[in-house]
C-alpha cells in the first residue's frame, strides 16, 4: 500500500491512526460482535461513541455551558437554510458579510427565507482577495444575527480576528477551519461546520449553538429542522449517521493526542509558513492573490506565471504523489489544502517539489 | 472474532462480504492511495462509486426512465417535512394513511407545512394491527398526493398490495422494506427510504421520484430542500456522504449476486415463514398481534404470555448470541427484524432457540 499525500479541499485526508483503528474494528466494534456500521443508534455501544465525541468537542473547543454541541445532517449547505429558518423572524433582517462563493450561497438561501443585508464585502476589483476589517463593516444593531464565512476555501482567505457584533449574535460557517486553532466560542451565537475537512468524513455536521438561541426555533418550521428539537433530543431524535460520528471521534482523539487546539494552531501556522515563505521569496514565479493579513492557514492558494505552467505543475505533482492541488474551477490556479491532518513533513516535501519545478521551468 | 446474530431494527446487520470488502480497502480505495473516507466527492474514484450505486438501484428496483434516483440526507424524518414542502402547494390538501408511529410522525410534520387529511387508518381498538384495504380508504381525488408507510417496524405490519390512487401521486416511506421484494416503481410518485435497514449504514437516504413531480419544487423553499435541485445536481450539488453511498453500493452488489429483488422476496418470505409458522403452531405461548394479511416479512413482532417471560427471553437470547430482539418501548414484546442481510440459517437457529425457550418455560 502506498498512500498519496492528499491536499484535497474536502472530503480531505484523515489521520492515519484514525483510519487504522477504524479498519481494525470494522467487523467487530470493541468486541461487541457488531460493526459500528451496524450498531443501533439507541444502543450502549453507539451512545458511548456519541457521548465521547461530544465531550471531546466541548473539551478541545472549550465550549462553555451556555452553548450546546449538536450533530446534524446536510452539511453547511443545509445550514445556509436552517440558520435563517430558525433565527430570522418575520420583520427581522440579518446581516451577512460576503467573502466569496460560500458566503454568496449562504446569502442566496437566506434571501429565500427572509430579509438580508450585506454588511460588508471582501471583494476588490471583482475578486475576493481579503477579509474586511471591523471598521469597514456596516452592521445593523437590530439585525437578527451577523453571518460570516470563517475560512474561504476557494479564495484562500481567512478571518484572523472575528468581528465584534455587540449584542447581535455572530454566526460563523467554520466548515473549513473549525479546530484549526483555539477559538473563543462564547463570542458566537452559532458555529456550524461540515465534518469533511478538519473533523472527519462527509456525512455529519457539527453545530455549536448558544442554548437560548436554539430555544427560539419557531413552531412554524418542521420540527426536524428546529435547533430546539436537536438540542432537546441530544441529536438522537431520529437516526443519526452513526459511523461518521464514530470517525469524528477517532479524529478528535488524534487531535487531543497531538496537544489539542493550541498544537493544531502551531502545526497549521508552520505548514502555512512553509508555503507562504516560498511564495514570497520568489515573486517572479509564485503569486498569492490574497492580501497578507487575510491569508488562510488552511487553504493557501497560489498562481504560477501561466495557466499552462499551472496545469503542468498539477500533473507533475500527481505523478510525484501529491494529490488534490488543483484550484477551484471558478478561480483556477493551485490550492493546497493543509487541514489539521496534513503532516508538516508532507508540506515540506511539497515545497521541495515546487522548488524543483520552479528550477526546471 | 465472534459476530452476533443481529436482529436490530436499524441501523441493522449488513452482509458480511460488504463489510469485509470495505475493511480490506479502508486505507486505500482500489489502489488510489486514498481512503473512500477521504476521496473528494468531485473526483473520479467517488464518481464511479456514485454512478454504480445509482445504476444498481435502477437495475434492482427496475426504475423506469420517468423516475430518478436521488441521494439525500436526514433520513425519513427529513422526508416527512420535505415531501409536503415540495409537493403540497398553497390551497392543496394531502391524504395520509395512518398505520402507526411513523405515519403519525409524517402527518405531524406535514400539518406544519400545509393541509392534511387522514384518508384511512390501521387502528383497531387503540392498536395498529392491520393495513387498511383499498375499500376502506376515503381518498380525495383532488389530493396533492397520498402518503403511506409501506412497512411499520414498531407494529409489525406491511402493505402487500399498494393502494390504487388513480391520478393522485402515491408517496411511500419504504425505509424498512425497500428492495425486500420486486415493486412496480411506475405506480409511485415518490419513494423514500433511510438506508440503515435494507440498503446500508445510517447517513444516506434514497429517494426515487417521478421527474415531473421533482420539477414542481417551489422556488419559495430553500434550494437545498428542493427535489429539483437534487435532481439537476445528480445529488452532487453539495458534498454527499461519500462513504455511506459506497457502503450502499457494497450492499447492492451483494443483493445482485444473490439474485436481486426476486431472490430477496423468496429469502424474506422463507425467513418470515419460519417465525410465523412457529407462532401459529403454538398459540398458547406465542401470539402475533397483527392480522394475518397485514403481517410484515421484515419486522415480525411476537408477544409471549407475560412481560416477565419476554424480558427473560430477550436476556437469554442475547446470552445465546441473538441481539436486538427487544420490541419498541412503546409497544413492548419481541421484534425480530429480518432485513435482507439476515441469513435464513440464522433465523432457523433463532427458531430453535425459541422452541427450547418455550419447552423450558
Amino acid at each position: 500500500m502506498s498512500r498519496l499525500i492528499n491536499f484535497s479541499a474536502g472530503p480531505a485526508t484523515l489521520p492515519l491512526p484514525a483510519l487504522e483503528h477504524a479498519q481494525r474494528e470494522l467487523l467487530d466494534h470493541e468486541g461487541t460482535g457488531i460493526s459500528m456500521l451496524e450498531h443501533s443508534h439507541r444502543g450502549a455501544a453507539y451512545q458511548k461513541v456519541h457521548d465521547e465525541c461530544k465531550a471531546l468537542l466541548v473539551e478541545l473547543l472549550d465550549v462553555p455551558d451556555t452553548h450546546a454541541v449538536l450533530f446534524m445532517q446536510g452539511g453547511a449547505s443545509a445550514q445556509f437554510a436552517l440558520v435563517p429558518m430558525n433565527l430570522l423572524g418575520p420583520g427581522q433582517s440579518a446581516d451577512y458579510v460576503n467573502t466569496g462563493t460560500w458566503s454568496k450561497k449562504a446569502i442566496g438561501e437566506a434571501k429565500i427565507v427572509g430579509q438580508v443585508r450585506v454588511a460588508g464585502t471582501g471583494e476588490v476589483n471583482g475578486a475576493f482577495t481579503r477579509i474586511p476589517s471591523q471598521s469597514e463593516l456596516k452592521l445593523d444593531p437590530n439585525a437578527a444575527y451577523v453571518h460570516i464565512t470563517s475560512n474561504n476555501t476557494i479564495m484562500g482567505t481567512q478571518y484572523h480576528a472575528y468581528p465584534d457584533t455587540g449584542a447581535v449574535p455572530l454566526v460563523a460557517d467554520m466548515s473549513s477551519d473549525i479546530l484549526c486553532r483555539p477559538v473563543d466560542v462564547s463570542k458566537f451565537g452559532l458555529i456550524y461546520a461540515g465534518a469533511q475537512k478538519n473533523l472527519g468524513p462527509a456525512g455529519i455536521t457539527v453545530v455549536i449553538v448558544r442554548k437560548d438561541l436554539a430555544e427560539r426555533s419557531p413552531d412554524t418550521i418542521p420540527s426536524i429542522f428546529r435547533y430546539r428539537t436537536i438540542l432537546e433530543g441530544d441529536s438522537l431524535q431520529n437516526t443519526i449517521p452513526t459511523f461518521p460520528v464514530y470517525m469524528v471521534r477517532e479524529v478528535l482523539r488524534w487531535v487531543k493526542a497531538q496537544g489539542g487546539a493550541p498544537a493544531m494552531k502551531r502545526r497549521n501556522e508552520e505548514k502555512a509558513a512553509l508555503l507562504y515563505d516560498l511564495i514570497d521569496a520568489d515573486p517572479d514565479f509564485f503569486r498569492c492573490p490574497v492580501e497578507k493579513g487575510s491569508r488562510s492557514i488552511m487553504t493557501p492558494v497560489v498562481r504560477l506565471p501561466s495557466e499552462a505552467l499551472e496545469k503542468k505543475a498539477i500533473a507533475e505533482a500527481l505523478a510525484a504523489g501529491f494529490a488534490g492541488i488543483k484550484g477551484h474551477r471558478s478561480v483556477g490556479g493551485l490550492r493546497i489544502s493543509i487541514y489539521n491532518a496534513v503532516e508538516p513533513s508532507d508540506v515540506a516535501k511539497f515545497v521541495e517539489f515546487l522548488k524543483a519545478f520552479r528550477a526546471a521551468n
